[in-house]
């Protein structure tokens, strides 16, 4: 038995500098931003949400500008195998998380466990 | 004084049929299909998700696959305008909604309220 659920949605921004991109959806969304530089390295950015809800964060990134969606799992292996079996396909393992592809041809990620205590909208698979 | 919050995400595929997609998204998310053909002609379907959260949706496009976001509000003008004065531009104006771009380069569209009661996460804006 294992885990998961959506636990972010990633607004991945082309731009050198992430502070402006920042500012803005934080104001669109109304959603004060909580972590400017998550890693210490300004690639990524957290703005406010509440516990039931999907993180939202900003990625720096090289590629078109899109929204990617994050899988939290309590069982990383399980998870991609159970994902695979549906027709995902790997993309790439990047330091403690899954990078897969969809048949719809959507980008998502496949991390651990995000928030110390379960959340909300949480899957159990057998 | 008027509202807004993220009202969806929706899972833009370019596909034929929506069905195939449809299923290994609510199988992938362990969200049931509540809607599979929103509108009656094969455009939008809808996975199931709780009043606290965002809905999850899916529609057939011409384009690259990407997720985009809707933001609701009670009041269009005064939103539209709101997120001009922060730097998106206005794409255009499709049957009831309107399709803007941000800063970022993301496709975004602001909808009329979307459910009944007004739920959680939600912004009043002077």
């Amino acid at each position: 038995m294992h885990k998961s659920r959506v636990s972010a949605f990633v607004l991945d921004c082309r731009v050198d500098d992430l502070a402006a991109a920042t500012q803005f959806w934080s104001q669109a969304l109304g959603r004060p931003v909580t972590n400017s530089d998550q890693d210490g390295d300004g690639k990524y950015a957290e703005l406010r949400t509440d516990t039931d809800e999907p993180f939202l964060l900003l990625q720096r990134v090289d590629h078109e500008p899109r929204i990617h969606l994050d899988i939290e799992t309590d069982d990383l292996d399980a998870e991609v195998a159970r994902l695979e079996a549906l027709g995902a396909k790997r993309v790439a393992f990047i330091k403690r998380w899954w990078v897969m592809q969809a048949p719809t041809g959507h980008r998502f990620c496949v991390v651990r466990k995000q928030r110390e205590e379960v959340g909300a909208h949480l899957n159990e698979w057998p």
